[in-house]
Formats: structure tokens, C-alpha cells, sequence
């Protein structure tokens, strides 16, 4: 079975709100198995909804509308539906009296608009709203289904939630589940992790596995059907055994978590302590870092070396090297990590400095070219980067945030625990 | 003229990501006089994008596709619009050399599939891609237009704003233009600035007056239409004068200006400089100030003493202070202020320190108490606030550095500036 989903409203259309109800409902049906193929929005004309809903109704057997249901002349939804039906509307007495009902109780007056809100195509189901006037419709039509329900989404969520979910399941649609597993990587560019990947995500395998990327931080979404969770769940597992041995260390978390769950779970595992220093991305490394939950136990703190002068009052750097190597250097980006790594007494120092744009602020170097810098126990690694300069000067802070943090999730990952020692 | 927005993309009609393409584009459409009838949202899927397009041309006389245009095989748009167009698909030696250079570049290889990237439907005009490798597609097509731009936004944004919107100017569809002029306060709540704006708020006032809430910021978005921006704006002026002397010091910029643009400007305005130091909001200060282009002239950095030992270790901050007032104190949010000036020699120095929650990681106050401590040359001031207990951890956190950010901007407000000296 698969499903259309139509939201009726000028503001949709306008950019004047942002439709959120289709997206919900996708999610909701796909969980219960059912796809959604379309999504179409659409503003108060009767032309143009007689039209949605004809296009809607050729190509989908389960057609979801949102809004159109209140007492104004701009809600078409019920007259539309009967007209494409081909069947009258005709007015419910227990859906007046619900109406009716809700206005005493509100100790508001009811106008006769209100009174359209009780009228249904022949042949229809009522979906009592218990939270609002406009009452929903469930419509079998020429093999179709048509459920139609108010755009307010707090009503749409419980109405479909407790009458348009036990209706799908008595129709026996939906008897399996879909789960979704997200594996995230990062490290490597989307063309890259793909070519690996041409078996996994081949049309047709089974479970399906997709592949998304939003700020340079790769996912492989692995979704089986099963009759319950936990037989989709161990359809997707040797999937995802096979992704976790082919990209190992570049897998950083499941779900919502990105490079900085992963270091912060690093450093949870392993008891080890982190310090930070920051040129170029100005603290962003710090806010994210300090975001998680829990971190305080692992994360020293950080220093935001903005101006030159600031990393020598903070960090002690010999102006000669800097002078020397200018401040967007290997040499400079060792020497910041080694320095908030002993200043604040941290396992690991963790320094970034670089060029983030825009091109007339510096003018020392090109935009985009960032330094890293690692200081451990051992050894202290840099490493050269590349990010612009084409990229706007927030893309380029967040890339170098991401990899600087990755770089000490790497470092991490190889080490034992020190709770075990 | 009257336009359907198509986003493209699995990951859309499954309810893993929200559509927020279509809202941005039918705005901008409709500020270009453009009405926006149709939204549709689709997968991957070859029939369903050509079934898609082919209604959207039937009804629409723009057609705006974004999506599809990645070097996967999910990525159908350009196969689908020749299709569709009845053309073949041609390789364009410029876009090639702009998908390699691009890789170059970055140093990292060029797969097969983005060479795929430089494919175009014959008679089509490319829209250069100045952030990523997928270019866009310009197409008139039977008396209608189709545009066909990559779905990651920001590369979006960029290539409608630079190559679209002029191209649709040039067509001579746009013969009215809407205007908003958006002023930005913060440090009162909505409700009290909106009481003294109900004369300009009134329904059916000339221009339009909104008034919105986010983040603590409240925005007055001012609308008019004219024939140019010049006379639309010349219709806002005066209504913009009002707000301007109604509110004064609250203002603190104009469109995308918030307080941290506010500083930024007053500390370029004085020629004075800051330095900040931060507990609970974790480098979010350091990070707003650093994103702020120009920001390195006045700023001289910051800290970010998550553990207590940090404070100790990098202000030289008494132990014996801390344990009598405690960390989340006036005494110590002024120590600190004075710490970071003295450290960094910076004009002002500015603290924050707080319990941001969640609360079982505390336990030594409220959750949402937070100091903010102001050095100057002549004084320290510090501020007492309390922005929870029911907010988020990053709620307050944003709202703390809000607060504080707003409390150096006023400060500099009153001061000469030193440029004239």
C-alpha cells in the first residue's frame, strides 16, 4: 500500500508557515508500513484542490489531507471530496451536536459557519476531534481510501494517532513495522563511502540502505519491514555488521549522533581528559563539546586565541615562532596543542588554526587552509587542511570543528580503557 | 506568473528530513511578486519524478526542482528533465573542469559518478554551483521554466539569490516588488514592547507591521510594495523612524543582526576591545563573537573554564574565593571579568558563570541561575539572573550568553568612540 499525503492551505504555499504535518504522517505511516510516494501542499482554491485530489486519488491508494476542514470560506476540503466522489454532502446530526457541544462548553456562540463542520459526503466515517470543532472524514472510495483531518497539528496527531491508525490496522494493511537504523560516518567524502557501498545500497537488496550527507557527515539509514521491531531489527543487523567492518574507524555513532557524541563517548570509555584551543573556529569546538550531557567529567575547558597577542598571554608561544612560521602553521598548531594540553593538565590537547574567511579580513594566507594540531602523552601530530575557499566562513568553521574533534576521536579509539587498568 | 516548487528526495517523503526548501523559495517567490500554487515532494524514483514533473509543467508556468542533482544513481533529475523535454543529455566541458577543479581543490579524487554531474538536457543553461559539485539547470521549455537547483540549502539559497533571481528580473515577470525591513530588540519580553506598538500594529495600518518572538529577540518586520525597493522602502522609512525613537537603547540591528552584531558594531564604532570568559555557556559567546566577520580587531579571545581547576589554572583565581561564595556567584562572575581583562589586556572583560542543568549534574543551586560579571576601566558590574528551572540546557545557555552579550553592547553604547580621538 502506498500513500499520498495533501496539505491544504495558502500559507502553506506562501512560506508564510512551514508544513510540518507531512513529514509526521510520513514517519507515522511508514512505521506502520505503509510508503509515501508524494507529499503535495497546496493553497484554498477549488480549482486547484478538485485537481490535487484527482492526481492524488490516480496515483495513491491511501490519500491523507490536512486542513480544509474549519468553518471559513476558505475551508473546501468536505465539498471538494464530495465533488470528486460524486456523492452529496449531507449533515450529521451527532457531529452537530458534538459542535454544538463544544461551543457550550467553551461558552462561546456557534455561528452558522460552524454548522458546515457537521456536513459529510455520503458514505463516509466521522473522525470525532475531541480537541477542536473540525471533525475529521474517512472515506472508502473506488479501492481508495481518503482520510481527511484538521491542519492544526496537535488535533491531526491524536485524531490519527487513536482513529485513523486502529481503522488502517482492522483493514489488515498493516501488519508489518518498518525500522530505520542510521549509521553515521565521517572522514571521507559521500562519492567515496558510496563506491565502497555500490552492493549495499544496489536497488532491490533487501533490507534497502540509503545514503544521506548534511555537513560532511555521511549516513547509511538501513530500514527492514518485520511484524514487530525486533524482527525488523535482526533483518537490518548483518547490514550493519557489514558497514561497521568495511568503515570502522570512520563510523563515529548510530542515530543523532555525530563526531562530537563520538569523541565524547571516546573519552568516556577510556577516562582520559581533554583540553582545547581555538583559533579560527573562535569556541565552536568548546560549544559543542559542552552541549553534551556529562562532558564536565572528561573536558578540562578551552581557550579562544582570537588575536595573535592571545595566544601568547594564554599559552606561553614564543612570538619568534610565531613570526617565524605565521600563525596558520603546522609548527604554531603544535605548539597551541602542547600548550593548553600542560596549561590546563589534560591528557589531550586539541588545538585548530586556520583561515575561515571572509578573504579581505586576512589576506595572510588562503581562506579555508586550517591547521590542526594533536598533543598526546607521546607525541604531538598536526595535519593540513584544505576547506575553502569557496565555502562561506560558517562551513568552513564547522568542517574544522568537525575534524579537529574526529582527529581526537581517533586518537581515543585506539587506546584502553583506564577504568579497566 | 504562478510557480510549483518540486523537492526531490527519499529522505522527504519518508519523514526522515523536514522539507524547509519549498517554504524558503515560495517566500522569495512571492517577494518577487510570484504566487506559489503547488508543493510537491517526492523520492527517488524514475516514474514518480517523471509522472511528477509532467503534472507540475501542466499547471504551473515555473517550475522551481530542487534536488536530485547529486552524483548518485538515486540522483534522477537531469535524466528525468531531458525525458521529459524530449532532448538528449549533453556534457558540458566548463562544468566538468568546474566538478574537477573543485576536487583538486579539496584533494580528494573525483569519482566517475560526479563526472555525471556535468551532464545537461540540450538547450538548458547552467547555473554555476559556487559551494559544492552540483551545478543547476535553467530551462525554457513549451512557454514555461523550469529550474532545477541542488537541494542541500545553503547551496540553494546562494544560486537562486545570485543566478535566478536576476534571470526571472530580466524575463520583465517582475513588475512588483515586496519589501521587509526587520528591527531587531532585545531585553524586554514581547508582550511589553508589543503594549507600546498597538498603534503600529493595528490591522490594516500602512505599511504592515509584524511583530515575532525567537530566541528572547523580538523582531518588528515592517512590509511594503512598490514598483522598485527604492519606493517600497521609502514607504517603510517612517514607520521605521517611530520604532527607532520609541525603543532606543533595546534595538540592536536590523535584519539578520542580533545582539552579537550589535556588539560587534558598537566595539568597531569605539575602537575598544573585549575578552570574555565562560562557565556554563560553554564558548557559545566566543562562538557567536567569532562568526562575526571582522570580529578579530576588537576581539582579543576567550576562555572557557568548564572545570573549576581551569579557573584556578588559567585567572590565577583564589581557591578560598570560589569555596565561600561558591562557583555560581557575583564574587566570582566579577573575579573572573577582571581575571580575563587583566590576562588578556582588553578593555572590557566579560563573564558568565551559571548552572545550565540538566539538574542531577549539579545540584549546588537552581538550575538557570546565572551571574555575568562586567570589567571596565572604571568599574565591575555584575547581573543576577534566573532563566529557569523548566528551560532546556541549551535554552539557557543561549539566553545567558545573550544577556551577557547585550550587557558589554550597552555598556559601549554610552562610551565616544576612540577613532575620533
Amino acid at each position: 500500500m502506498n500513500a499520498e499525503i495533501v496539505t491544504v492551505g495558502s500559507e502553506l504555499v506562501s512560506g508564510q508557515k512551514l508544513d510540518t504535518n507531512s513529514q509526521w504522517l510520513s514517519t507515522r505511516l511508514g512505521d506502520l508500513g505503509i510508503v509515501t510516494r508524494f507529499h503535495t501542499s497546496l493553497g484554498d482554491d477549488r480549482e486547484d484542490n478538485l485537481a490535487a485530489l484527482r492526481v492524488a486519488l490516480g496515483r495513491a491508494d491511501l490519500v491523507v489531507v490536512s486542513g480544509g476542514l474549519g468553518p471559513t470560506q476558505d475551508d473546501l476540503t468536505r465539498e471538494v471530496l464530495a465533488e470528486v466522489a460524486g456523492v452529496p454532502l449531507i449533515e450529521d446530526p451527532a457531529a452537530l451536536a458534538a459542535i454544538e457541544a463544544f461551543f457550550t462548553r467553551r461558552d462561546r456562540p456557534m455561528t452558522d459557519r460552524n454548522r458546515l463542520q457537521a456536513l459529510f459526503p455520503r458514505g463516509s466515517e466521522i473522525l470525532v476531534n475531541p480537541v477542536g470543532t473540525a471533525p475529521g472524514i474517512w472515506l472508502a472510495y473506488n479501492d481508495r481510501i481518503v482520510v481527511c483531518l484538521p491542519g492544526v497539528p496537535y488535533e491531526l496527531y491524536q485524531m490519527f494517532t487513536e482513529q485513523v491508525v486502529p481503522r488502517l490496522r482492522e483493514l489488515g494493511i498493516c501488519r508489518r513495522v518498518l525500522v530505520h537504523r542510521v549509521i553515521n560516518l565521517f572522514g571521507k567524502g559521500e562519492a567515496e563511502i558510496e563506491r565502497m557501498a555500490l552492493d549495499l545500497t544496489a536497488r532491490g537488496r533487501l533490507p534497502e540502505v540509503g545514503i544521506t550527507a548534511s555537513d560532511a557527515t555521511i549516513s547509511f539509514r538501513i530500514t527492514a519491514a518485520g511484524r514487530d521491531e525486533t524482527e525488523a531489527l535482526a533483518v537490518i543487523e548483518p547490514t550493519a555488521q557489514v558497514i561497521y567492518e568495511r568503515y570502522g574507524p570512520l563510523i563515529v555513532g548510530e542515530g543523532a549522533a555525530d563526531v562530537t557524541e563520538g569523541l565524547a563517548g571516546e573519552l568516556a570509555r577510556t577516562g582520559w581528559t581533554l583540553a582545547t584551543v581555538e583559533s579560527c573556529t573562535g569556541g565552536l569546538i568548546a560549544h559543542r563539546l559542552t552541549r553534551v550531557p556529562g562532558i564536565s567529567a572528561s573536558y578540562k575547558g578551552g581557550l579562544v586565541t582570537y588575536a595573535e597577542s592571545a595566544k601568547v598571554a594564554l599559552l606561553g608561544l614564543d612570538p619568534a615562532l610565531i613570526k617565524k612560521h605565521g600563525v596558520v602553521s603546522a609548527e604554531v598548531a603544535a605548539a597551541m596543542a602542547e600548550g593548553v594540553r600542560s596549561r590546563l593538565e589534560a591528557d589531550l590537547g586539541l588545538a585548530v588554526t586556520g583561515f575561515a574567511g571572509p578573504a579581505q579580513s586576512w589576506g595572510q594566507g588562503p581562506v579555508g587552509l586550517v591547521f590542526l594540531g594533536l598533543a598526546t602523552p607521546e607525541e604531538t601530530t598536526t595535519r593540513r587542511m584544505e576547506l575553502g575557499p569557496e565555502q562561506p566562513r560558517d562551513v568552513i568553521q564547522s568542517r574544522a570543528a568537525k575534524h579537529a574533534i574526529n582527529m581526537a576521536r581517533l586518537d581515543l579509539r585506539e587506546r584502553p580503557s583506564r577504568h579497566e587498568a
